[in-house]
């Protein structure tokens, strides 16, 4: 029963559910479920109390409200993160507040190229939206049917289209943030230039809810392209690969709008689990990329774009085969291979993770290095390597080995991080580059970050919170 | 004589000069001149030492010794900031730090496209060291054979490739800052993501040296274009020249590298008084373009696509008429004449300036009232209108009536920069889109910025520099 957990006195309860109304409080164990899991099951929080405030003022109630009775708040959008940033903790006296019910689109504007969306807009609910308008609001993500414009900024999402966009933070023009006191710090400014100050926006973005509440935020359309193709290509290196994202990008510039690089394992793996899957060329290669190129000016235009990148590539020796896809539904087809990786692992076995960047020249080395310390650890464990080469991003992940127990696999967790972890330090990376730090990296962040920095953080963490509500144990 | 001056003791000036060595410590007063006055000679301070490390340690040592001493410091690049955030106070004791001795490249990357530079690199010496490799570093200011890198990210500099590229920030990775301590906040690193805490960077960044002094950064390179054209455009109305942007980046997108607007007065300045200057149109437009077109691919490319947007422009009424640079000599005349805008307002008498953005649609509209506030307050100054429509960013100037006394013009211009900047913040505006706050803008930033905004503003203030060492007077 709720009213058993330890944390959260039943009254505050109370006044907390009398904020947002009894149909907004949930508070029965079922109904609460699915607010205390994320999607890969690391981490399970418990509570007793999740409020869906269904307007911004109620929010400010709820965090005045906290304030007061110094009650932690966990903000949650679609709950689709991946390092347990939107779950609360285990001691059942953290309130979550889900931010689902603010989704409306307050305005949107086609001449200024902007969106005033709410945290609680699901993200492809606005690529509708904009397209509606004929725009593009270029944010792509896996989870994008569920994951919420709110938890996309908090978390500064990457995705697929940060080549030629940026990351949610570069997208982002302003944000309405109800602070920990119950204030509203409103930034909503549709400004491509403001140099009145601090940049506090960009703080609150990719904060992970521990600043204050992110309610509402400006975000950049763009014009919809005229034409998009997407080419699947063999290479016979990461070095070619490198290479070739080069020249897309030096021919292509922004209408380079994804490269997706794709190990050998990976692509093994999606044959075997992805149902239908063909194998968009015949040759075995070493390295397979999706790339694909957007055109404002015309579906010929990208076409020739295309062919011309890939002219080059084949004379400069980066390319070893390509496809173009000759439809929209092959285009689709190409996109859910990319798009249906993380799932196709599943099947094969416990996995250790990771979500790294190294500077783009120090892709192929990381990956030569990587796989000798990863074999340390384990020698037979499977290296499941994709990710965005253009941000120098990869998402390394490691699959057990084919006949081993789960558990002794995943007993090599933290050994396997380290190791991994200690080769993108050594090149002067990221341990995080598009995933956050939530729960799952703080430890490590806050052991391995240079000192000056955590101690700013924290300062930064106390000039805006100074009495700890606002998600405690993510980030810092 | 220097050391009759108050504020700073003789001895501390000598443990200064101390660090830096005699030779880099500037005591004289004709040759501390130079960096006390600013382009525009609004803002005259005193000081009675100048220190030019030649070292990161040694601005650690100089901030360690202020830190411990409480003395204040005024960190400055190439004194070219239009808003007196980069020279002292006249209390004559603080003491002016400039960072142009740090002015190596560290290292340049063309395949990560990075370069690691330092704070005291002069912009044009980027752009040539970039330009070595292949590479363009886009940003691009009228003063950019004496601005440094340093200023540049501290004041988060704009100008006029920011259509396609972004302002200075979006241009930086990373930075390295002595913080007011001493300690060095190395965040020197080339990735395009990282996710790992709080966003600082950006704090430092547009900070304008008060909370450290960016000492280097890691800063974004892009292939250098292979063509490039670039178009002036006469137009019957603002509204015209907001249709043609926006036909133009949908074209264009990315390769739009520039969209200048300019009103008619300008124009007529310019025509007066820029030696040799000729009008690049035969009509009289209420509007002229400055639109630039970069193309990756080619240079026939860049022409095509330059007549594909003016043709769609002359087709939908936008355009009135139109010239393509014939040569490289004449598009460079083009850039001239619109670089020059400034200078030849001077000959005019007198002026009031503003620095102001509102959202893209809004600009015919703000437009259109300003003018109405401007007459209201002097009936007869003259408006001149310029700026890089793009980013919705104009430089409003008022030039003083023609028979005008000077002083008497210049007696309003409290009243003038208030008509305006209500006109701005009733649209939702900036009051300083790219020069800053420094002292021109702080009474009125913080008399009129939302209350929480300048509470959060101050926290971090005090989080990074509770001594308030740092350039105080500046920002907030």
């Amino acid at each position: 029963m709720t009213q058993d957990l330890p944390g959260l006195d039943p009254a505050l309860a109370e006044r907390f559910a009398a904020i947002v109304g009894a149909r907004y409080a949930v508070r029965a164990e079922a109904d609460i479920e699915p607010y205390v899991h994320e999607p890969r099951g690391l981490f399970a929080g418990v509570t007793s109390l999740v409020l869906r405030p269904g307007s911004v003022a109620e929010v400010s109630a709820i965090m005045k409200l906290a304030s007061e009775t110094r009650t932690p708040i966990v903000p949650q959008g679609g709950n689709t993160g991946l390092v347990g940033g939107q779950v609360p903790d285990r001691s059942g006296g953290q309130v979550v507040l889900s931010l689902s019910r603010l989704n409306r689109i307050r305005e949107i504007d086609p001449v200024s190229n902007t969106v005033i969306a709410e945290a609680g807009v699901v993200l492809d609910v606005l690529h509708k939206a904009a397209d509606e308008v004929d725009r593009l609001y270029p944010l792509s993500l896996a989870s994008q049917g569920s994951c919420q414009i709110g938890g996309n900024l908090s978390s500064n999402a990457g995705g697929t289209g940060v080549v030629a966009y940026g990351n949610a933070r570069e997208l982002c023009l302003g944000v309405e943030v109800v602070l920990p006191t119950g204030e509203v710090f409103d930034d909503l400014r549709k400004l491509k230039k403001d140099n009145t100050g601090y940049d506090l926006k960009n703080l609150f973005v990719g904060a992970e809810g521990t600043l204050g509440v992110i309610t509402a935020a400006v975000l950049k359309l763009y014009p919809k392209p005229k034409g998009r193709e997407v080419a699947w290509v063999g290479l016979p290196s990461a070095e070619a690969a490198l290479a070739l994202f080069n020249t897309a990008q030096e021919l292509g510039g922004g209408a380079l709008t994804a490269f997706e690089l794709i190990g050998r394992t990976p692509m093994s793996f999606a044959m075997r689990h992805i149902p239908d899957a063909r194998p968009p060329l015949s040759g075995d290669w070493a390295w397979e990329v999706l790339m694909e190129i957007s055109s404002g000016r015309s579906a010929e235009d990208a076409r020739t774009l295309m062919e011309d990148i890939l002219s080059a590539g084949f004379e400069a020796d980066q390319v070893g085969d390509a496809v173009i896809a000759a439809s929209l539904g092959q285009a689709n087809e190409f996109w859910r291979l990319r798009e249906m990786l993380p799932e196709s692992q599943k099947p094969e076995g416990a996995s250790i993770k990771h979500d790294i960047s190294v500077p783009i020249a120090s892709i192929p080395a990381f990956i030569e290095r990587a796989a000798v310390v990863v074999a340390g650890v384990c020698a037979e464990a499977r290296v499941v390597c994709f990710g965005h080469m253009g941000d120098g991003n990869l998402h390394y992940n490691i699959s057990q080995p084919a006949g081993m127990e789960a558990a002794a696999f995943l007993a090599l967790y933290r050994d396997m991080n380290k190791a991994v972890h200690d080769v993108v330090r050594s090149m002067n990376g990221s341990i995080s580059a598009e995933h956050g730090i939530g729960q799952l990296k703080r430890d490590e962040l806050i052991a391995t970050a240079p000192p000056h920095a955590i101690e700013l953080m924290r300062r930064v963490k106390s000039a805006f919170d100074p009495a700890g509500i606002m998600n405690p144990g993510k980030t810092i």
